[in-house]
């Protein structure tokens, strides 16, 4: 078994110091709960509801910055593996809401969102990499930001990469649900773990920022698709810890004759991709 | 508004005129109800668990078979646009695990499932042709067979090909879910629908057949993602009725600077289609 953690926080937004280290004090705190994963919210340094882009330069960093810097020392002190969304400046100067993947070995993984939400189209570069699957001491963990998640082909990419985990740094803003209904993004995790036969952990924030709301529905989700924590709420900052045998991601049989991926049926996809 | 029914049928296996008969009667009560649209569960005439092939071939029809006459008149004589699975054998002999469609224009598609679920390898062969959608007096309507939903890639290409309203007949075998969590067959239609902002109706069915039993969860569900009515449960027969505004199912905009469609980047999933 391995505990898996998503540390739900409330930034504030242009404190980055201060947001800094409420991450450090989290993952702190995850891995003396036993946590061998810790998964951050997007964008968890910055802040989310900028006012333009040059306020989101302004609290931009490259990856040899601090934030990068503070994570990797703490996932080798404490051996684990952080998974956490950052405003990033990139090599060339544009703007990335990224997720990056550290453990022991330092930066594993840098992931820029490619498919950006709202005004985040008017900030950043989008991202053309697909989601990266590293190999760590406790599995294969996949990465996409908070809207990736909802084109399951995205998800479908990091599961046929072998991800046996999918990290998600979100940040989702708060929207009408029904009455004992749980929030839409919720259940397209669910299904993304369930058509995937994958675990997803989906780390979203909290704490009313220039307004705005955030659903605060962190949830780690196993390959059947039920929660094995969360979801939360956005009442408070709040670390979910599940166990997860992650190895269970292997077996992508569902019935004597079925395998989800093996299932798949790519050469009649095509019409998809000259849409 | 437009009134779509799931009526969701305990076909007894080989019981082909009763079954018939039962289709029939669901197809009156429910336009009498003042439906537009009826959709009736997978292999609804001829059963489901067959002993082997040759049990299937027996109990197999074409379409110009009394089923598909049957399912016409009624939806000529009544208005109303007609979806049902069928065991049908096919102008080459083959067996195919088919939907139909049908309005007062006759026959208007066939669709031959195309992602088989467990003994259905013995016994079908799957289809090789896409969803079709057809364009109806309420709006257009694509097709799809129960475990072919569990694709992501095939529910999108419905979506693309402008499906207001997905219907899927369904015949979901009964699978343990933890306490207080809906079937994930039901939180997978959930995503569907969200991801594409179409409305889908699965027509599951019930009644225990040769040991077996159903999740008897059918469900007609909002391009939000949340129920307009079910899901049901396995207790009974019964039709489920919701009254859908199916136009909202063209309007893909999330938010100011977001489409659900338009914002996939289909370059980026090309390797889908070449593992």
């Amino acid at each position: 078994m391995t505990a898996i953690a998503c540390c739900q926080l409330a930034p504030r937004i242009g404190e980055l110091d201060a947001n800094r280290g409420r991450t450090a004090a989290a993952i702190v705190a995850a891995a003396e709960r036993g946590a061998r994963v810790v998964v951050l919210p997007e964008l968890c340094v910055s802040g989310y509801c900028f006012a333009d882009a040059s306020e989101a330069r302004r609290l931009a960093e490259p990856l040899d910055g601090p934030t990068v810097a503070a994570w990797a020392q703490l996932a080798a002190q404490r051996e684990v593996v952080v998974v956490g969304g950052l405003c990033e400046v990139d090599e060339e100067g544009a703007l990335r809401n990224s997720a990056v993947v550290l453990d022991a070995g330092g930066l594993r993984a840098v992931y820029r969102k490619a498919h950006l939400w709202d005004r985040e189209t008017l900030v950043f570069t989008a991202g053309d990499e697909p989601p990266p699957v590293v190999e760590t001491a406790v599995g294969r963990i996949g990465v996409m930001v908070c809207y990736d998640l909802e084109f399951p082909e995205w998800v479908r990419l990091a599961a046929l990469a072998g991800a046996d985990l999918l990290c998600a740094p979100a940040n989702w803003p708060a929207a009408a649900h029904p009455p004992g209904e749980r929030p839409a993004e919720v259940v397209r995790v669910q299904a993304a773990a369930s058509v995937n036969r994958m675990f997803v952990a989906a780390c979203d924030r909290t704490g009313t920022e220039r307004g705005a709301e955030w659903i605060g529905g962190s949830v780690i989700v196993d390959p059947s698709g039920f929660p094995l924590a969360g979801p939360a709420t956005p009442d408070d900052e709040t670390t979910l810890i599940a166990d997860c045998s992650l190895g269970d991601a292997r077996d992508k049989r569902i019935s004597a004759h079925n395998d989800v991926l093996a299932d798949r049926r790519p050469e009649l996809y095509a019409p998809m991709t000259i849409v």
